[in-house]
């Protein structure tokens, strides 16, 4: 690529969607300049970028913008192909197993998940289809240390509220979707993604603004809900 | 790719999601047995390959099955690479907007025109929304023949359901959310989609029965809405 190449990441510190977009830039070890959004006072920028969601992320690379987490990082994937660690593996199988449990996380995980903490009415129900999500993610590791196999992957990034928020915000509210007992490896995992080096280097700092931020943010606007 | 392949779409002939798959592998030149599910009575088989969802359409190449439209038409055209027409550009960029536009179609366009023929309440809304979503599609058409330019790619694919059933369907109901008026290249480009040469080799016989059909499937099941 040309030296004369500019990066931006319109995104939130402490949105699990931005995280994405942080873990693959550093993979692939692309500087970017971050663009701090107000989510309550949206910038002409972002909106500019954006016309259709109005939504963080936003990758703008030379001018040209990118929207939808996936989206980007299958961009930054192909785009710096040849430098850092690969986001997808090679083979299309691998692939397009890969981009189902992506989509899986975002269409089913992450909204079951949200209604768990939200639902009052039918919370029983909600909390239940939210474990057997999570029990169709934890077969889905098998015996390896992230979804991505040796190292990180397309599922361990698009996994990160998993990650990242789900156990310190289960120990916030004292509501338990992902336990031990019954996902012993999904729990596990947790703990091998925060610890990765390339994660630890762009996790948002002070967890707990952000859990408070993150229960805000989910019961207003559904931040999870795409 | 060796002569012993076996290529098997497990799908509904009335499904826009299933004519996403069919449309790919014709593209490509790849032979394939169709098996029909009653999705009323899903077969052992289909809930064997795609026990998360249950869901039709299920690509099984050489006994690996491939679940979720927009993830089988990735896996195609990179399995196939070299054979037929591609799917998706070539260019980093451009994919990243085709991506863009077909989760689109999934996430907002799908789910607004079910709701918009099927809320009572709000109905008013509902069009509103759905005649704006389709709006962007057609600002997005651009002067192009087709969203992959001059022949069809991944977005003619994702929008199949534009554009075969909805205006059929819109005649037949008496609702209109795509109209000449407002959005004319979107209206132009589903004659184009329906004379494709491909396209027309595998679309479902019998227009009326299949409107019918996906009347009742969307109310009963939101077909549409992933």
């Amino acid at each position: 690529m040309a030296e004369a190449e500019e990066v931006k990441h319109f995104g939130v510190r402490g949105s699990p969607l931005s995280l994405r977009v942080d873990i693959a830039l550093r993979l692939k070890g692309v500087k970017s300049k971050f663009c701090e959004e107000d989510l309550q006072n949206k910038s002409p920028l972002l909106i500019k970028y954006n016309p259709v969601h109005k939504k963080v992320p936003v990758l703008v690379h030379n001018e040209k913008p990118i929207a939808e987490s996936l989206v980007i990082l299958e961009y930054i994937d192909e785009t710096w192909k040849h430098q850092g660690l690969p986001i997808l593996p090679q083979d299309p199988y691998q692939r397009a197993n890969a981009r189902f449990w992506a989509s899986f996380i975002d269409e089913k995980c992450s909204p079951a998940i949200c209604k768990a903490y939200w639902e009052i009415e039918g919370h029983e129900k909600a909390m239940e289809e939210a474990c057997e999500l999570l029990q169709s993610l934890e077969n889905e590791l098998k015996d390896n240390k992230f979804f991505g196999g040796e190292t990180i992957g397309f599922v361990d990034m698009a996994a990160s509220f998993i990650g990242y928020w789900l156990r310190p915000i289960q120990e916030a509210v004292g509501v338990e979707v992902l336990t031990k007992e019954k996902c012993p490896k999904l729990y596990d995992w947790c703990d091998e993604f925060v610890s990765h080096s390339v994660v630890k280097e762009v996790l948002p700092p002070n967890k707990e603004t952000l859990i408070a931020f993150f229960l805000g943010r989910c019961e207003s606007t559904k931040l999870l809900a795409k």
